[in-house]
């Protein structure tokens, strides 16, 4: 289906301050870019970067006063996420290399403090697919949702004890406990369809069978199409908005998600 | 300034053909994308990666029958291409890992068969920038330009031996003979403002003095506004239009560049 | 000046147990290994690759039973580790790419909640390696060092609260406290001349200046010479000896360090 | 099985003159580095990074008057090589992204120009594993073998031409033929256990079936082991032994291979 994402942020800053942004999707097996926009309001002079996730990285100085970012595109996605009851786990030691780094704990999901936790979580289960639908559900359950969004990531096990979070939080969760259980995990940040109230969204994806299947913690029923903006070990590799310097609160951030075919 | 460019191939294919593109530009030091687009009609399954040089690549079958893929950006560039006379030469010892790959010979770009010529085309320069300087020179003088485009690229000394070459032929001689004196060259494939006839254009850029300096052996005096889309060894590492299986030749290639705003 | 530098683990697993572990030293500009060995006993298949970090990384499924590794290289390095003062903080925009990474918070290394100590523990400094060498001294003062080696690490804020810890801890306060203030730091496990009692080692590397400096804040006069085993944001990014499943503790962990000469 | 493999290299350079090595082999999935040293007398600084096709390359600059590279390994590898008989073609439009750079010409495999020679050498045979395996029993047939190594190496159409060559002009012309297929082919360097006379040697490998075979068109009977220092695209890609300004050419090189245990 082809969907149009955009994202506007408006600020005013009291000084320059450098950013870093993850705001410019790309093209690559899950989606296609048909067009896309990256405007900044004034333009100041701004670079591209990839990153070691394969995330185009956007770097700018925000000048002093008003200043906003406005992306926009469009793009062909497939509809819903696949879905893989019974794909088997894969060893660790089957794991392509490049898959190893999403075992390893990481700034907000210390999977190294939550072992009994994902035992728990995944009773019962088949290994593999079937443990982290578990785990996503348990999340699902066990967390109660804040639909306002928090600029203060906190850690998995922080989350847990809190019982509540926004959907990064779930995502967080849900990362641990699959890297608890020797399945890589990694971070998605992106555009869901009809989300409500509608912000950019986050969930995560697991590796098993030999590829990564996608799980959204926060909404595990839905089926809706998604954009990926950017993929990393959790919420501090993927600086979609990012300063530097004394921090400077958007003073509008507004995400749309619009179908435009089927 | 504000260039709007765009490319439209249209061909037909007797059977289903895979393709490998280069033909969406990135943002980097030299460029931001304000708004890109990359239409395929009738729309095909397609995927991108980027290669080993940094160049996002499109990978897609095009169908049987009438397929036209159609590319456009706005970007933001400098006015002309920096200059850096005096410039030094750095010693292979000193070059950064990453641009050593830039020394060796490769497909189109013979460097191992034509130091003589180098020495006598860089003859009574300071080493460096005015090396360089001298070569595309050199290339402009010695060579007769084809406007007409030639599908099939020959190498750099074969170039030399017909006296005469598209863009793509300068360009190739133009890095064979740095390499010739250790200094490394790449090739640069993109739009030029004000190219007459309009065409996709290539150049090169050599490294002297710490960073890449951009060279037009086939138009030195210009100093027009140019937008990249792929950098590369030679044009073998450049498949900006590159088919595998039985060759269709685009019916037809349609390149503008617009000045939107000085 | 010429090292010989030996690790020896020795253990006994009760089922097959796979191991990501990092203990081949590269050369670079840093080092230069003239020999090295790594036998595993009994001999299993292992094979190798680098992680993002540029770190060779091994892998092998340790058999049921009695189990080694020893390693060893001499590797010549320079005596003592360079200074900078007065060396200038880069700002942000003008970092190269490859450093934002080593901005960012990371497991162990929460930068996100130490901005104020970073403030208290540079105070009065010029912006730059004063600012980090001022650091390091502070964590040194503050913390209580604790020689025997602790398998699990804690985070930095988690460092602080406990005013002591192993050289990991020293570093990874360090790390968390220089990003705070917008330098980019990163860990570094090997092996530092005349430890004692004598161990792998961890100590950290700023960027100021337009380059990367070493800092150790467990030993802040030491002058000796460091073998470098791994580079990364913290110490899970370096997995210099990890397990997956359940956790095996080495019967024996030997390491050595031999000066050679001068 | 366990093999022991050196390479002595001893010049005399009228003046500093830089190199480009890639002779320290790595662990991976084909081989173990048990030990392995790199000797350079007199000693003097070099370094090492990684190039894009996963070979560790050293950089030095060889002082005036005597100088030798001394480098020995002591290796576990597969005895033979694996066939595939039978294993497919895999689609352009299937392969890894990371292979395609092995479809595209360069600078020693002109496969835009050997189209019907592949065709001829491949007649008659499955797509795939078998096709590779005829094109190297053609080359073998088709070219003399020179067991003289030459230095300066030419591209395969010219090898084709003469109707003889060195191992490294067989790997050439079997790559080219490969890619003209649209099967993705590339250069190995290594060594051969009891080549004769006994030398570095040179083969290739082909993408079939969804993973690299090797191949070996100066000795396709052998099933003896090897051990690879290099991989590229074709020899410009693997700059063993490299020099920058006036051309030195060793005194002696002298390379053993030798069995420690089966």
């Amino acid at each position: 289906m082809r969907l149009e994402v955009s994202c506007l942020i408006r600020m005013a800053c009291s000084q320059p301050t450098a950013h870093l942004l993850v705001l410019r999707p790309r093209s690559d097996v899950h989606q296609w870019i048909v067009r896309e926009s990256y405007v900044l309001s004034p333009q100041v002079p701004a670079t591209e970067y990839m990153d070691g996730f394969g995330n185009l990285c956007q770097r700018l100085v925000a000048p002093s006063g008003a200043f906003s970012i406005e992306t926009r595109a469009e793009v062909i996605v497939a509809t819903g996420v696949d879905t893989g009851y019974g794909e088997p786990y894969v060893p660790v030691e089957s794991l392509p290399d490049a898959v190893l780094v999403y075992l390893l704990p990481s700034r907000f999901c210390e999977s190294d403090r939550l072992g009994a936790v994902a035992m728990e979580a995944s009773a019962n289960q088949r290994l593999g697919y079937d443990q982290v639908a578990a785990i996503s559900r348990w999340v699902h359950a066990r967390l109660r949702y804040l639909p306002e969004s928090d600029p203060m990531p906190v850690a998995a096990t922080e989350v847990l004890a809190r019982g509540e979070g926004v959907c990064r939080d779930f995502a967080h969760l849900g990362i641990a406990l699959c890297r608890s259980l020797s399945i890589p995990a990694r971070m998605v940040v992106g555009y869901l369809q009809d989300l409500e109230p509608m912000d950019l969204h986050a969930w995560f994806e697991a590796f098993v069978g030999g590829r990564w299947y996608a799980f959204d913690p926060t909404r595990p029923q839905d089926n809706k199409a998604r954009v990926i903006l950017a993929r990393g070990r959790d919420a501090a590799d993927v600086p979609v908005f990012n300063q530097f310097g004394p921090p400077v609160t958007p003073s509008e951030m507004r995400i749309t998600v619009q179908v435009l075919a089927d």
